[in-house]
């Protein structure tokens, strides 16, 4: 529940269009409610301007639909990540309306956020085949919170002169979202290139000393450019997050 | 067997309703006992007030079966942590009795301890859905050790406010089990609302830097709350059982 | 050397009041300059808007000082990261109109950037005392990228009323820096509270199993909060560097 | 500032021998006080039963001395944790009724705790002599909140006979806390032996492949005696701390 | 081929019963012998007393019977490591002779090493149920190379007086191998008791940050007694043969 | 497209045989190729000497197909590697004359590198068994990419006479790979006994402390040979690569 | 006290050379002696056939002497290792008769153990001359129980012919012991080379990816040969008491 | 002693210039020289191509004189590493004409050596001004082992057009040497631009997350340019030895 969805209630209220009893119902659970298994966090589209985003690893689809069936009545988008098929399918079953992309793992129902305020692209950019569903799932989080967005992919270090084709896009960009694996150097490429902010994600993707991705991580901490700020492994929801947050006029 | 046990015998061999020989026969293995691959501590009731707690996994079902056997000739309440559903059917094929509790791995054989003293209740609370499983280890455990218990899942530090909803029944509290994962900051926020004993268990759910549960682990450790100790990584047994003993009047 | 300064040359030209070859040798350096030990980056003002920051740390007195001299011709303002108190001494001492704040372990020389744009504030939060000097480092750094900049300090978790104090002002900062220690905890529970981003710092100080600023470290990047991003453990220059850029109109 | 502090004060308000107007600047301070480099939290007494204690590590004299001068205003009793003893000689020439403990490194102000309750000891051992100054930190810090506190140090497991002569003294305990390094066994070993809670303290003495102390405090974790929780190598000030929260009747 | 039996072949060759071209092809390979995907070290049996073992992981049942077909004509024991169930059966297909012990996951092809000295039994000892396996492939290592073993499994720290039953047998064993997870503390108490030498070994079993068995590497290495040495996480095999050697008359 | 491929296009057009559009639209492709998933990086084969390497880990059958199919048309070899035996079975029915190497899980298309060259050969080294695959995927680079390669597997440390068996063909290669897991000691020893290059390459087989690698990697980089330079672990085609590169002439 | 010591007192009483009343109080002591410090475990010699060592690191030099005072009346030999230059000086003050070993760090003080056991010698192989320090340590501590020692330094693996020179030495030791920093490969080439088990003791000396010792540690455990155990890193003195523990007749 | 050194002895002998009684004094060194902590490999020159080179950290200046005074009677250059100021003056004390490169911490005794093979040049590149004394180790070994070398430093990828200005040098290099301390991409661009091979050296220059040099380390060894190995932390040494060695005609 956003602001003007809030405030389109007291709105009908005011009016006489909703009683006063059934408007006490619905806001009562403004604060948060309990499910059992979950304390869903309605006040949250109110404090942060996006509504809870669920988490969908070591959730059950059953539970996953539970908080489903309360948030959709307060909000006007829902996004679940780390979806897999399985649960997706199930999912699905219960809200036909909700949108699997496979490539991102993530559920997506509802609409993206509208509003009239004018930004710069965000531009989400991966080294490598492999980062593309880290890649995808910061795109479309991006998309979703009402951004207008770009993507390359595939554009590694190693062959310099493919990044350097989208030098104008780049310089262009109000925000970019950097994904890579192996040791980490696209992102201080980048930055080095252009002023404003860059959102590191480094990706699991890779063998031998790459540790589960902790060496991209610590090669993107140690990143010699300063305009670069870093989230966690995989973690591509959080930097389209992010980088929505920061781009928000 | 503990001492109400023990104190039963003798009192029947006293009142000549057991004969000697018989009695003898129950005590010799009070010390332990010989099965070839285990070596069971019957003695832990007596010295510790709770019986040994056969943990479950590397063990096959028949070796636990083979355990089960021996002990509940000797005590009350028997507990199995991590038991797959698998185990779990065969085990209850062996002890019908037992309950096999999905949620939190574990079969519980016999009734909780039961005893005069009163006590506050233990509190245990977790962080995420996720968390819930070892939640209900703890809960389990501390329940069948005779306490009160109550509980309070999916409050984490991201939306605070769930968290203060339960203010009142936290400081009620005698001792309080905190389960989180993530960042494991959840713990010390606890800890710094109560005057009371805080038992920290950090989970190995989540992604990315979460390294199995060790930044968790490493958070509690460095708690800026001085009433906060730690159990390993998913023990929510060991968390349940401290906190029972810490609650014993 | 950023675009005013370029301007400002070239309309000396234009005007006749700098002949061409003077305009020549002072452009002639732009890219940048071979001074043997360094290559400076006198094209970084133009391309980021603010030029190359020092860092102290591993170069001599002797070199800050030699590329002090090649900077201060071409930049209005320069800054040096990690100085001790004995190297800063040398350098006041070859540009007395530098300033050394101990404190951050700063030397400053030159005034900071000013533009027209209305700017919300910066505002730096730090969970303890010895923190400190990490968080005044961000926050001489925003400061001299022209930006308002607020400070709360020794404000950590387990006090959480003390923050709390401080709402308001969050609630109308344009960008965070938060600097904590110990567990990391600060930034998720400071980012639950607002919707604007949240750079956060890990720093190294602590005993035992802080692990020289993992610990923090890892726990800021599995902050259950979206709106956080990390720098690099004790990287305060980085943080308020990177808040600058997003602040930026 | 306790509860029975507080108490009097507005006893004596009541009975008119303190003026309204100096009531109100002495408790105004209650929240917490903001003296630049601090915020004082001075509510921590009435929240916890006991005042906030200073760590000395990072802090210089001259901070610690501005906190205590706060401090000793509103607290019977104050200690200051990890001070080397060139930083306690200046401390004590500001205040010199503080007492200096150099082998626990601790200055404690003022006089323990003391209320009507009768409590069973508080057993501290230590298993080598090397870890004495951590066992120390536990054992003042125990008494200071108002416990009998007994000791038993370099009883290690290589020569278990010196731990058994123990043994009476253990069962008598209400609360132990075991100190160790190397391999960490002894708290296994203790717990194993009695049927009250064993708060373990891992040291970062050792050589070799201890890590720093981390060997030792993984040890304690993978316990397998359950009666067993843990706290940040070398934090005898925490254990000390957790004891005497426990202990509490 | 051991001492024994090269003497024996030589005899042979002199009282005229092998022909001197039969002997040559048998010795020809002594050194060592390519097969394509492997040298096997035919001379090792000569060089240490014991022929090489073969090391099933990583090798597909081929690869082992194809090493075996060499061996068998040479040496008068095989054993074959690490072998699941599925393997063994395709190799004993090959060498019905060859025993499968599953517990240990070992085959052994021909009869253990006989000779006449007189040697004290080693001793194995392990902490808990599921270090069995690795416990028996020591047991079933030491015995191959003819050595009297004895055993006693699941002793572990937590109820030191099912240790203390073996005391005597502990004092006649000639060297001691103790297998244990967890803390690994049994290694320190077995031989803070004994004056002979202990090899331990740790275990990968466990939880949380057991770190597969790291955690009781480290502690084990940190023995605070002075005859223990330690052998590789799991590997039963070494501590049996090391024990055997350490054993040898 | 090496030189050879791109001068004979050029010849073509020169005479006539191919016209000019044709050229161009066989060229317009040299930079990059952009096919969604990827961009392929067509330049690299004039820029490096050999075409781009598909590593075919992490994408489907699907994605290595489109960029085979795009591949194919421009250069007369293409080394897919990490490829499962599923995998293969996709890419060989749409490019039927690809050969799969199962014992290196690569796929190969076209034919090696052809020139006048006279090189000294490629040797190729592995110390047991297991260690194999990763030397098979040295030795198929290599030889692809113009080298005659040798090789000698299973001649690790432990049996020393083996090694040096080989010690003429050791002299007389240009350059050395040396695979090895466990300790990691063998291209240390290679090292020492020829004046060449040696290029080690850990694997990741092994058990308890070889952390996947890590072990033999850092006993690698530690080596006390200075003729010694280390790949990631399991690179077998980095190895290779590298060594070829080392060996042009 | 070792059994021939104790045995001459009881010979003295028995003959009325001792009165019973000095010889309770002498052995009165017998179990463990507190001396406030430090628990002295004077049984230690009787259990294990060599008195307590006494370990000097994070001891003063007045608890060492405090330790030492206690000691020789009842031993006939103490060992004090990590012995710094400083504090030798103060402990050769009080007991003039100790020799300081600087190259060992080692004070001993009294006769190595006799008796009239012939036994092999130890060798202790060190692989460079940084860890000679460490060898000597093991040197020091097996001839003080009693061993004919022999040595041979800085004959590493990178040279191997060096080694060889060796060859007969060691295949006529009953024990050896070898340490190596870097790779910690020479434990490996040694134990392949002989049929005697080898103590393997990395160290800490080295640079970048070493570690402080972890590196040549893990390469030790992952030995491809079978005669060798580990012990801690830089615990020299630990080796030496393991080879003369397994030496002893 | 090279092949020409051992060349001239022998003609010298052969001509009757040199007294076979002498020559064989003089060579019977050649394979090793026992001086107590140190066994000189002067075979290593002959066997290698160039002289043993003295580490000398852990190493006295006496034990360096005592090596130095063997090895410049049968050398023609020797290397010293490692050398702190201090020692260096006692060294320039023992040896006059031993040159101290302070900014490399080497001694240089004797030539470099002389060929008369033409070799392209091999470049040195460093990323920062801190990465410095390793680099100019890796460029003064690779100069005495007779090469052409040029350097580049301070061209880190932050302004990646300081790197292009170099393309030319670059591509006419017969091999690289690239130290870079951070994130480690300097090696994975410059790679990409050239078809020569690149030795990698991390360096352990850096703060928080970079570990000592392993995060550098980690993102080099996963490198995604395949004509990339790598060499220790630090080791600049083994990266101009190493580029030696492969520059070799």
């Amino acid at each position: 529940m956003d602001r003007a969805h809030l405030k389109a209630i007291l709105a009908r209220v005011s009016s006489g269009e909703v009683p006063v009893d059934e408007a006490v119902e619905r806001l009562s659970h403004l604060a948060y409610e309990d499910i059992a298994f979950a304390h869903i966090d309605h006040h949250r589209s109110l404090r942060k301007g996006f509504p809870e985003v669920v988490y969908g690893e070591g959730k059950t689809a059953e539970q996953i639909i539970g908080i489903l069936e309360r948030m959709v009545e307060q909000e006007s988008i829902v996004l679940v990540t780390r979806v897999t098929p399985d649960k997706a399918d199930r999912i699905q079953a219960a809200f036909p309306e909700g949108v699997y992309h496979a490539d991102a793992r993530m559920v997506i129902w509802g609409e993206p956020v509208q509003d009239d305020a004018s930004r710069k692209p965000i531009m989400v950019i991966s080294a490598g085949t492999s980062d593309i569903p880290v890649a995808r799932e910061a795109y479309l989080t991006a998309r979703s919170m009402g951004n207008p967005v770009q993507a390359a992919f595939d554009v590694g270090v190693a062959g310099i002169h493919r990044l350097l084709g989208y030098h104008e896009q780049m310089a262009a960009a109000g925000v970019l979202v950097v994904v890579a694996s192996m040791e980490g150097a696209l992102p201080s490429v980048v930055a080095g290139m252009v002023d404003r902010p860059v959102i590191a994600v480094p990706t699991s993707v890779g063998y031998g000393s790459h540790l589960g991705g902790l060496t991209a991580l610590f090669g993107m901490l140690n990143s010699c450019s300063s305009n670069v700020a870093v989230v966690n492994i995989d973690n591509g929801f959080g930097a389209g997050y992010m980088a929505a947050v920061i781009n928000r006029p």
